[in-house]
């Protein structure tokens, strides 16, 4: 603390300074660093930006951290000490595409990673680090999406921050997605024994978002109409157990797609999986990129795809549900769990031939979830 | 999916090639863009760098989010229906500084958020952003920080995740932590009903991360001893509570300082807040620094500090409470709460001027926590 003696009184000039230089903060059109300082424009950005959007009884309190009552129908179930936690980043490029923005993929992600372990999605909370000078109007735009989305998920928004770093310093806005979900009598954790004779199916088609982020790209000079799947798939994994679906196993095929989402499974469970090529999905559209530029639509990321393993016998009727569904219409079995081959994917080709299919190791293109 | 009769055969030229482009992205000493893919490379980094610190039975599973149980003395309370749940990211610029680093800061950090609100700390999450380039080594050291210092803190990191940013895109390491604390007899919602003769404390001196961090950086020329003070404060939280002293909010004062946290109470609760200059604890070398540069301490970061406010009459318990403890011995009962000038935080300064302490507009020098 400086002692008052040696402070220099303040000239009536250096005020007027500061207020025009305070107005000029306030009325920007720009993120600036002192958005992210914990002071008066940090609490300006929260009161215009985020609670405008997210307001609700949980967040509004604006403590350190959220105090969040548990579901009763989940405290009363034998297994009722549980509850599921999940983090996600999301740095895609660019963060406006086809279907999507990286705020709308920051809220599906992370619900998609409660659902697949059989959780049903509750809170989310945001972290935001924004680039000094990234504009106002993109935030709120990226910010509305995330509200449409988990306000369609039925989940809230309940703990955030902000973050600013200097020009440069990240690409324009990066956001982390953290979420909790819960457990009750219908949403039970999902199992995962997997066995020879299990079915192996996909809610629609490959590769999609992973194409659309990819042409929405400058540099890139692919005029296509694919537009990102990016979806919340929680609703197909209840339509799924209310009618009595047993699920064995669920993954969302993002980062590194169908391929290594099948790769984990056959490690983890050391077992062999078995698809077929005239079985994928695959739009006209991506099927057409994908030849084109040489990549594989089984290691093109997706953000409203899963991979879901039922019982043996069970794929009809998994497959009956899911094409009701409008996430679902073009589902579709596309192999099973073998004993052969342990550890291992096979491809069955149109022609009969068989493909290893095989972990990824480098990248088809830079990455882009 | 391209069919096997436009496929071209790989010449044993490009298989080698890719074997040893394999080799060398495992072998290599910086992070790739690859590691980000969610391939095999992804899988190698969070075996032999996260796993190897972090490994505890829930995130052995490495589902898509963690199952995560509760506490049987938390379910057993009339109030067991709630949870805490926060969330930060952490941009600190330099990430090594004297007394921590980007790490143990994600840790600390977070674990303050749900301790403040009177939860007792249980679950953290972690989300890494990296760029390429990379060095492999400070990320270990990074994690290991984390590791050490969630292991005092008797948390476990459950779930996780990593994105690579191209070179450019990011400064170096991103972290973002989220954390789950949970209730129980001991560890109530704290209730922030403040009123007129509340006492008000700061477990010990003002300014030294913000200090520390700013000395670091290379091109501030500035040689001091100050080591941040970034420290889990639950363990005081907890010392307070056990001795019956009733707290009536708390809140660690880290951007914006102490100035912000008071200003925050002022406004929330309507009320006056009066501080003695000749009661803050500020050490001579952060003094000085901050005379020299013409900054003022009550508006630097802090880490492991944080503002208490106590029933009237309990300030002295609290101050020994408080000094028995390695965090709190340089603790001080810093002032007030008064009806005067509602949401108006005073200082009375040495000489017994009065200076108003209002909130922080610009910044006083670039951000650093």
């Amino acid at each position: 603390m400086k002692s008052e003696s040696v402070k220099p009184a303040k000239s009536v000039d250096s005020i007027k300074e500061t207020l025009m230089e305070n107005y000029y903060m306030f009325e920007s059109e720009t993120i600036q660093l002192a958005h992210g300082n914990g002071g008066a424009l940090t609490g300006h950005l929260i009161r215009t930006v985020f609670l405008k959007k997210f307001e609700n009884q949980y967040l509004y309190e604006l403590g350190d951290s959220a105090i969040l009552p548990l579901d009763k129908s989940a405290l009363e179930l034998p297994n009722n000490a549980q509850i599921a936690f999940t983090t996600d980043s999301f740095v895609v490029n660019p963060i406006f595409f086809p279907g999507g923005d990286i705020g709308k993929l920051a809220v599906c992600g992370t619900l998609n990673d409660l659902a697949m372990i059989g959780a049903k999605p509750k809170f989310l909370s945001c972290g935001f680090i924004i680039e000094e000078g990234f504009e106002i109007k993109s935030l709120e735009r990226i910010v509305e999406s995330m509200q449409d989305a988990s306000k369609e998920a039925e989940v809230l928004f309940v703990a955030g921050d902000t973050k600013v770093v200097e020009k440069g310093s990240a690409h324009k806005i990066f956001i982390n997605t953290s979420g909790i979900g819960f457990f009750d009598n219908l949403n039970q954790p999902i199992k995962s024994t997997i066995e020879q004779g299990d079915e192996i199916l996909i809610n629609g088609t490959m590769g999609d978002h992973g194409i659309a982020v990819l042409s929405a790209r400058d540099n890139f000079g692919l005029e296509t109409t694919i537009e990102s799947d990016c979806a919340s798939l929680y609703p197909l994994v209840q339509a799924l157990r209310q009618n009595g679906v047993e699920i064995k196993f669920l993954r969302d095929a993002t980062r590194g797609g169908v391929a290594t989402v099948l790769n984990e499974v056959a490690k983890k469970f050391n077992i062999g999986v078995l698809i077929y090529e005239n079985l994928l999905p695959i739009s006209s559209e991506v099927r057409e990129v994908c030849e084109i530029l040489g990549f594989d639509p089984l290691y093109i990321a997706n953000e409203g795809k899963m991979i879901i393993i039922v019982k043996m016998g069970m794929g009809d009727k998994a497959l009956e549900v899911l094409r009701k569904h409008p996430l679902g219409k073009n589902a579709s079995k596309i192999g099973s769990i073998v004993d052969d081959h342990p550890q291992k994917v096979v491809l069955e080709t149109f022609i009969k031939g068989k493909r290893l299919v095989d972990l990824l190791v480098s990248d088809q293109f830079p990455r882009i979830c």
